[in-house]
């Protein structure tokens, strides 16, 4: 019997118009479905591609706390690889939903981490939180010979400023309770006016404001943009 | 009457299976398609969905010259931006298609920056060559708190080195005739066996090699991926 295929399957950032073609008709298709879950709740993932799900697919629930600080446990990472790969050793494919893009900054590797060496893995990209926001606000994200950084916020201040002073286009992921000190980093750096905040992209809650106007705590869904270079629009 | 609606479209990086729903049903429905080709020969993002486009929709094509170091001639946008714009003054909507995602190293902004006054505007994101390389060989861009950092390959070798040292995870785009200068370069910073090229993914054509193995000359659609922080498979 052949085993079966393991697919990370990028949902992209929310809106279900913005899962591509592929994936849908992967998790249409699908009869073994497994995705990541808060202690409490649903799955983010799972509720963009709601629609496409067969009523009677079989759906493997990993469980996983999402405290901040706190490193995701090594065992249920364990035991939830286990219970996909009792499935794929069976012969059913199995499609692990990701939201955003499964390999950008995504749980995703856990899973595949524990089982590439042992099954035929596929990957099928998303699009991620970072082109969704730019498209909010229709600006460039990065353009021309920019140099773009991605960072996640609980990195030190020295390293942020550091990180925002080398590139023309920054993006800030993970900003939770970081928001205070971003602002005050970003003011002192005299950014505050090129910086916009953008949560829940791509979905109807989708809202975005100055750095400013921000909430002290963002929600998981967030992000700061930043461009710096020359106005994309001036030159062609 | 009402002005049509100005649609920046994602492609996404080459298989027609990883257009996004929202942008395949756009490109379906519409009655009027521009998109940038070359001097001589085909446009890539309509070759990727030319199988959505119907037989009757009216295509404006903006052939724009693709000779390295020469910036595209600011006239040919003012030419099509204008030519979008009879059709959007008419009420006509227009679709158009940009390869990856508009506002990420896109020359949609061009046309952008010409018509966001005028006329309404709605960018649909899409999958970006960045991920869809990852994917290709099933190893995370980028994890936890890591930095990455997006390089074009143009840049002077100091900048280039100084922000490869300061990122966990980079990518370097638009390698073209930079390959033996970027090969030099890695080698000289110990990291030819941490990078990996990769071109044409997504596609039939996909390819990839270690760094030592990639041509001189590569194509438009390559990269180097390099990821330099722990690796992400040790720990959960």
């Amino acid at each position: 019997m052949t085993a079966g295929v393991l697919y990370g399957v990028g949902t992209g950032p929310g809106d279900p118009g913005l899962v591509t073609r592929r994936a849908w008709q992967l998790i249409n298709d699908a009869r073994t479905i497994a995705y990541l879950a808060p202690d409490i709740g649903d799955s983010f993932a799972r509720s963009i591609v709601a629609d496409a799900i067969a009523a009677d697919a079989e759906e493997i629930v990993l469980r996983v706390p999402m405290r901040p600080g706190r490193a995701p446990a090594q065992h249920i990472y364990d035991d939830g690889a286990a219970r996909i790969a009792k499935h794929l050793a069976a012969g059913r494919d199995v499609v692990v939903l990701c939201e955003g893009d499964p390999l950008f900054y995504g749980s995703f590797m856990y899973v595949l981490a524990r089982l590439k060496d042992e099954f035929r893995v596929e990957v099928v990209p998303g699009v991620t939180s970072l082109t969704a926001c730019a498209a909010s606000h229709l600006h460039p994200l990065v353009a021309r010979n920019d140099v773009m950084t991605i960072l996640p916020a609980p990195l030190d201040d020295a390293v942020l400023r550091a990180r925002i002073g080398d590139a023309e286009a920054v993006a800030i992921m993970k900003l939770g309770r970081h928001m205070p000190r971003l602002r005050a980093l970003l003011a002192a750096m005299g950014l505050a006016d090129r910086t916009l905040y953008v949560s829940h992209a791509s979905l109807e809650t989708q809202f975005s404001c100055s750095l400013a106007d921000a909430p002290d705590a963002a929600p998981y869904f967030s992000m700061l943009l930043l461009y710096k270079g020359d106005d994309p629009w001036i030159k062609t």
